[in-house]
């Protein structure tokens, strides 16, 4: 781990930023959008996102001081891990739902992160206060040899994804993701139309084809979250309950209810008046 | 167009050359069928299994002696046109349906191809013979300022693909393919089952999550297409039908019976026995 860390610091870093500089910017939400036309959902599964930045980087990075070993050094390190796109994704998501935060009066989520222990969401009309619940633990295919006894309760700021209406929220797009995650492709559908249930919009440039290119659900509301019961869908990577293991399968959960009630109650506290 | 095909023969066929003989053979039977799970069908879309190619091949690229500049161009042109990966496809298509020709006895289709003028079939067990009729008008998207009038009868050696259980035959793995030749992403459904009517075999790798995983139906059985009057679809380009302006559409046509029909006239007569 730590001479990758290295090599991406002297090596990849570098060589990336010289490259996006070039470019001028590497626009990531059309990348998505197309990504998700090719089987993404661009939470667990990124081939085609990775494949297309890939695309366009390769040219960026052939402009710059680095020589055709170290190119071809980093085009194979990004080609050789599938999910290379997340990195990119869940920054441009943290950057659009970030926006959200603090709108007065918003029951929008506006953050949801896991760290292995709680889980926790953000509401854009309630600042930067979070509502926790013990982290849940995700059902799945585990990669051989590993079993749901080695799984470590859930983690990791990638739910950025689904805040985004990307990830589960997008499944509907991705019907071959059910091999990594498990299920049939007919859950992909379900879940993404469930999820309409508990957003405020449809992502107007985030279409999947295999629902007559309706956008992804986006928009979580507390209000719709409590009404109906219904709770964000996460697609999640599994981690070894022990440090050093890493991934040790896929799969999916659901947020609990608890932290949306939570939420909504703090509202209705701030929003409260005095008693005349 | 002559100042490109020059190009193509100084700088991209040899730097590709070089580059897949360095990568000891690129195979693209795994290619296409990755791309079918990325929502292509692999004739007149191929923006994932282009994609993926030069994924592949770049590295192989910076391996040989091309200069980055020249790499970068080879790149540029590559992701330049995302039906690049079908100039592989028909070459590896073809070299799979011809090991069908010449097979005693057999209905299966050996070979579709259009002129421009007729389309034609070979069928494995009535060797090099062409089984012809005039070639049909395609029904599809124009591009902008172009329209039905300006269609050629439909024309090219493509059809391959759908003798090979892509193209028209895997729609249903690549439900976004209707944007660009029109009709619902249902229809895409719709023509891939009813291909399974008059195919012999579903591809073992050929899959489409859409369907369950259900590989492509493949092997065109001249009985199964006279007795059930069911015709292959075809996806294809429309071109201008004056030379020098080119593509201005896609669209869908299917092939006509009377082929079939005369095919398999030709048949009974070859496994005719003499009057005793």
């Amino acid at each position: 781990v730590i001479s990758r860390l290295r090599w991406m610091e002297r090596v990849l870093g570098p060589a990336l930023g010289e490259a996006v500089r070039k470019a001028g910017g590497i626009p990531l939400r059309p990348m998505t959008a197309q990504a998700l036309q090719m089987g993404d959902e661009c939470h667990n599964r990124n081939v085609a996102a990775t494949s297309l930045f890939i695309r366009e980087i390769t040219p960026h990075l052939l402009a710059g001081g680095a020589s055709k070993k170290k190119v071809s050094e980093i085009v194979r390190f990004i080609s050789g891990n599938n999910h290379f796109f997340l990195n990119l994704s869940m920054a441009a998501c943290k950057a659009a739902t970030d926006t959200t935060l603090g709108f007065p009066g918003s029951t929008l989520v506006s953050a949801m992160a896991r760290n292995g222990t709680e889980i926790g969401i953000r509401v854009a009309g309630l600042g930067e206060r979070w509502f926790t619940a013990p982290a849940g633990n995700p059902v799945g295919l585990f990669f051989s040899g590993f079993g749901q006894e080695d799984a470590n309760p859930d983690l990791g700021d990638s739910t950025v994804s689904e805040v985004a209406g990307i990830g589960g929220f997008a499944m509907a797009g991705a019907p071959a993701i059910v091999q990594f995650i498990g299920g049939k492709p007919a859950d992909a559908l379900r879940y993404t139309l469930e999820m309409g249930e508990i957003c405020v919009a449809s992502h107007p440039l985030y279409r999947m084809p295999a629902l007559d290119f309706a956008g992804t659900p986006v928009g979580i509301d507390v209000l719709k979250v409590v009404a109906s019961r219904i709770t964000p869908v996460i697609n999640t990577g599994i981690a070894h309950r022990q440090p050093g293991i890493g991934q040790v399968g896929a799969g999916i959960l659901r947020a609990p209810v608890e932290i949306f009630d939570a939420a909504l109650d703090a509202f209705l506290v701030s929003t409260a008046r005095p008693p005349a």
